[in-house]
């Protein structure tokens, strides 16, 4: 059986008691450690599981995905996903990779950060599609995500933000010389992510995300020192959230009275995000 | 401190490790039981647990949260909420009313149907906002959803639908007498469902929910006889997905082939799947 077990967004005591029983009993556990981390080291989560783990990086999981599933037609195989199995990044072909060999599979759920950016106090159900923003380069700005959030904001809805990391990635140089050499890890802050929102509007002119727009910049949701701050996009491009990972939602303007009662105390400036909440949130209904 | 602990979605093993432990400890834990239910009842919780649970109706959290709170800014007092405690229903007023007594609060996150619903193979970023569906009566056939999921269908995105449940609920005789008897609980089934989106596009007539729209009904998700079972809205108003909770996703248009590879395997019937995914659905990017 291949399990595919998710692991919450925080530290090791975040997977579930079923998830926990499973990691303990199967012949091989894997970790998938590119598309997320949690926030603690592999050697933690090894030394509470009591077993060790294999790391699976990118390469593993899209070119060796047989040696994972090596056998788990007669043992139990644990795959270990950070968030939800099935949340932001979905492992659909290492899945249909096991139905072809007949390898069945079962599926254990947990917090991803499509619903725990709930902890935020804005309602799910007034989310539209979810966005992701990834790292700018001098040539490359892409503004995709532009088009999707104007389509959510059309509607007056929020948009999840979900912030680029970059792990075991090589520079340009060492991968064309094919030089197995990494570059440090790095993960978006919410302070960068409003930079680039505001350098696309610059661009775009389309009044979707622009200086005096409310978002909500979200650091380490689920730990202990989880962090929320409300503030314009210009706002947010000076404050520090410290360690990752951060996500961000633009608040869209269809809200609801107790959704500005509840974020209202994280304002970075409160006489800012009463004057531009009146303007342009207030719930008109 | 008040502690708001996700259950997740089917039994007393999906509470993460964090959570049991902050359960086991507290002075007091309350489950809210009235927005949805595990697949367990409490008595099984409690032997998890170890220890006696308040099972905490609509009017105890909406009239006599105070009682709830009670001396929580000197002891743990865990408030037990299946899914996320942020997801589907916010308890944001009992966090705000938190607030003014002067008491903090932890949230620990767990799977919600919100993201739990990406196991049914389709990308959570094609969502758009989710729609909640209740009970149509007589004269009572409220359609609000359909402008919803049209504003979803209009950029090609799927639709989560969560289905009505009532527990508790009075007779409108019983309710009138002041007599405190209780209606069975009911959930609705993605069959019930199915008919009334059937219902109110017969009404509205603008496409968007009809015969041959493809949705997924999925059942008791996260459980070990976890079902999906995919077809038009007129196949599913036959299928029988057995005990809840049930959930429906109707399919918007802008699909990717991984989608359908995902979920051909659970279709009602897989040609008439071809031949309306052909029609419909088929990526044309």
């Amino acid at each position: 059986m291949l399990y595919l077990v998710g692991l919450g967004l925080a530290d090791e005591t975040d997977i579930t008691v079923k998830g926990l029983e499973i990691v303990k009993k199967a012949e091989r556990v894997y970790l998938e450690a590119y598309t997320s981390i949690l926030l603690v080291d592999t050697a933690k989560l090894e030394e509470f599981y009591g077993r060790p783990v294999i790391v699976a990086d990118r390469e593993m999981v899209e070119s060796s995905s047989d040696e994972i599933l090596h056998n788990a037609d007669k043992v139990d195989v644990a795959f270990l996903v950070v968030g939800d199995p099935f949340g932001a990044t979905t492992h659909t072909d290492l899945v249909l990779r096991a139905r072809e060999l007949g390898i069945e599979m079962r599926n254990i759920p947990n917090a991803s950060i499509m619903s725990a950016i709930g902890c935020t106090g804005l309602q799910l159900y007034s989310f539209g599609q979810t966005v992701s923003m990834v790292f700018f380069t001098e040539t490359w700005k892409p503004s995709s995500y532009y088009d999707r959030i104007k389509q959510n904001a059309e509607h007056g809805l929020h948009t999840l933000v979900l912030l680029d990391i970059k792990v075991k990635e090589q520079s340009l140089e060492n991968m064309a010389r094919g030089r197995k050499i990494y570059e440090p890890p790095r993960y978006m802050t919410v302070a960068q992510c409003a930079e680039q929102m505001l350098e696309t509007e610059a661009e775009r002119k389309e009044g979707i995300c622009g200086p005096e727009s409310l978002a909500i910049g979200a650091a380490r949701v689920g730990a202990i020192d989880q962090q929320l701050v409300v503030g314009t996009l210009e706002e947010l491009t000076k404050v520090d959230l410290g360690k990752p990972l951060h996500s961000l939602v633009l608040l869209g303007t269809k809200t609801h009275e107790l959704e500005r009662d509840y974020i209202r105390r994280f304002a970075v400036d409160t006489a800012t995000f009463d004057n531009i909440w009146k303007k342009h949130y207030e719930a008109k209904s």
